[in-house]
């Protein structure tokens, strides 16, 4: 046991005892995991772990995977309290009961791994305290795109690193919603439905489809790519409800892809430093690697000053890849425990997080019109009084409407958003589509 | 000082002392990141590092790095062996001296970073037996890929990880080529001739176009996936330099990219199991991530069975990308020290390795015959004669001679082989070109 023998500081085989809070997909998924790869996982990490107890919501559900009898308990707080678990595993998602038994398992000097990023997301700058205080690990590797190595890799491998950008895909239904419009020329309706038939989407897709989860994964990349403290309530969120078939077509013709891109900027140096972190559909070009991402995959692209461009693709999603991440967190952590250390050594700074009306971009803005004369006067009198330049404008005729479709050049958010409210009064006007955002694409031409 | 205060197990500043053997362009690099960044990597680390001593071939030259006097010496045994040294960065390269430095400071208890693929590819086995020997860290993210994680991402987040295959581009050079052939239709010279113009080839392109760095690459995935002893001489080598245009158009219509390929595959399990190393050309269907990694860069694609697909991408080469990873590694094995443990716990076995001969692909091979009665009828014979059955065949009409492709069905490799050597001996075949297998596509239509 790990905690009894603190001289045992050698490679000899150690075994670490895991309580598992939650036995969903996740967990159902980990337990057949490291049941089955038990020896394997203690030739590669000289830790052996053990699964040795489980809490579920509902003992009488029929399991695979219950293991010893025992082994199973509806009472979480006691898997978190019994003094003979060593760390701890929370798949049970959402803030309560996860924040309490999270907490005091590091109360009681265990380390944490979670999958959960709404909690991560929304009260992470106090976990990692309470973790940092405990001098225990809270390791989160599941949160964010299932097994792709994305936390290891900014706060381990780009330790040193000074990450100035972070672009990614990191929600499978909303990506595969847009690559099926995109590649099979269905309206948003018809892909959404086909996603919920084929499981990439619940049947209510509110929080995939409107960016709420992507904004949560947002807020725990940017806080470990920065060392910073950012929330879910830090990051501006539009999702895709609003992209038509037209705007993907209009894309598409000049060699561009729609996609919900995750953002993540930093700007400036110690007191002038700012940080930018966003959810919405951009346009990106595709030539960029992250615009031939399709399907429910989920890809994260890095800049870094020195390592230059990285990007990590792989499944995001899934009961196995994220066990898969949760195992390689728990050795980890068992591995740091066994030498009374820590894996990670995380710090948390306060850095501004910079509104998303200083954001400058181009943009690209769609308008359905009555087709009259004078429209584009009137129209375009909009985009001049706020300031707001077009850099290309297209027009296609529909039956007693037009669609016109702008990009604009380099323009300031607030003026961009003050100029939709312009043309949303004009009489003219009968509906103002999704705004998307051009990525990589700096106003050169 | 690390070794002068083993109680200092606290999260306090401590001092890493590194000794530099090598400052080239990755050197240089380094130097200039931990100079510069010095602050940034205490925070983020809990470290302080100081390259107090940097070994170099030639004290004349101008530098712009040099430091302090008396940071530079032309004796690096002297800095291997200096006792205020904590941690060596061997960037030297090659076999000899680089060997020998290394083995002395792991026998003096420094744990080593190391980007020398040559030497790791070589005698990368013995190495790691006097590391752990040492209890000591052996890290080298750099050989391979760049600043992209891929030795992290197999080593530690997929520790608990079945890895079963890894098919990677690690070579930018012949990756800028092929990508060049396909996208602007050069023939193989031209493109290589503006690879070497635009620095993304040596002026002897041997190493890259034969396969040799690849290979040497190819062997450390495939140690580090499988926890296996996999030499250079392990892996099956051919290079891209029999890659004709036609062949890149033939591919193309098809829907496929060439790629110099690496692939590490594992099979089998306990006693059965083998592992397959190999670098070659390789069809690769469009609809794959890795068609699509164009240029000078690297992507490597891991295939798990509970994580899935995952693909790392990135710039593969670059003093700074390089030097990025150099610090990744600087910084685990610094902590490590600190606490007086390593941050790897490297297992070796000893691994059938499955000779070429037994692999079953399917294969493409280009043929110019003369265009003459009969030549069909005697090329059938031959692949009929050793048991290959062809699934498609092109034929394109030359002057007095004919270009003829074939796809043929999954087939074993020493029967292709045979069969190519019964082409080469028909009078009315003028040339074999280049064999390419084709992955992804286990014989279906």
């Amino acid at each position: 046991m790990v905690r009894a023998d603190p001289d045992s500081r050698d490679d000899q085989l150690t075994t670490v005892r895991v309580g598992l809070l939650g036995c969903g997909n996740v967990g159902g998924a980990l337990v057949e995991l490291v049941d089955k790869e038990a020896d394997a996982i203690s030739e590669r990490s000289g830790v052996h772990l053990a699964i040795t107890r489980i809490a579920v919501r509902d003992l009488t559900k029929d399991r695979a995977s219950s293991g010893p009898p025992g082994r199973l308990t509806d009472d979480a707080m006691s898997v978190v309290e019994d003094p003979d678990i060593d760390l701890v595993v929370e798949l049970i998602g959402g803030i309560e009961p996860a924040q309490s038994l999270i907490e005091q398992a590091l109360r009681q000097g265990k380390s944490v791994i979670s999958a959960n990023k709404e909690l991560l997301a929304t009260h992470g700058a106090h976990l990692h305290d309470l973790a940092a205080k405990a001098g225990r690990d809270l390791l989160y590797e599941a949160s964010v795109g299932g097994a792709i190595p994305l936390v290891r890799a900014l706060s381990v491998s780009l330790a040193g690193e000074r990450v100035s950008r972070v672009m990614g895909i990191v929600n499978g239904t909303t990506n595969y919603i847009l690559s099926r419009m995109q590649s099979a020329h269905t309206t948003y309706e018809e892909a959404l439905a086909e996603a919920i038939r084929l499981g990439f989407a619940e049947s209510d897709p509110t929080a995939d489809v409107e960016g709420h989860d992507a904004a949560a994964k947002t807020a725990i990349i940017a806080s470990i790519a920065f060392n910073a403290d950012v929330s879910v309530d830090d990051v501006y969120r539009q999702g895709i409800t609003d992209i038509d078939i037209a705007d993907i077509d209009f894309a598409q013709r000049r060699g561009y892809a729609i996609k919900l891109l995750a953002l993540a900027e930093r700007d400036g140096e110690g007191e002038d430093e700012s940080i930018a972190v966003r959810v919405h559909p951009a346009m990106i070009s595709n030539d960029h690697p992250l615009a031939l991402v399709n399907g429910p995959f989920n890809a994260i692209f890095v800049e870094g000053e020195h390592a230059g461009e990285l990007m990590l693709y792989g499944r995001g999603a899934g009961g196995q890849p994220s066990a898969s991440a949760v195992l390689g967190d728990l050795l980890d952590a068992a591995r740091a425990l066994k030498r009374e250390t820590t894996f990670l050594h995380p710090v948390r700074r306060r850095v501004r997080i910079r509104p998303i009306d200083e954001l400058e971009s181009t943009y690209c803005i769609t308008l359905e019109v009555l087709d009259r004369p004078g429209v584009m006067a009137a129209v375009a009198e909009v985009f001049g009084r706020h300031g707001v330049s077009i850099r290309s404008m297209e027009q296609v005729g529909l039956t007693s409407e037009a669609r016109m479709i702008f990009i604009t050049h380099l323009a300031l958010e607030s003026d961009v958003q003050a100029t939709l409210q312009g043309l949303k009064e004009l009489d003219s006007v009968v509906r103002v589509g999704g705004l998307v955002r051009v990525i990589g694409d700096e106003d050169g031409e």
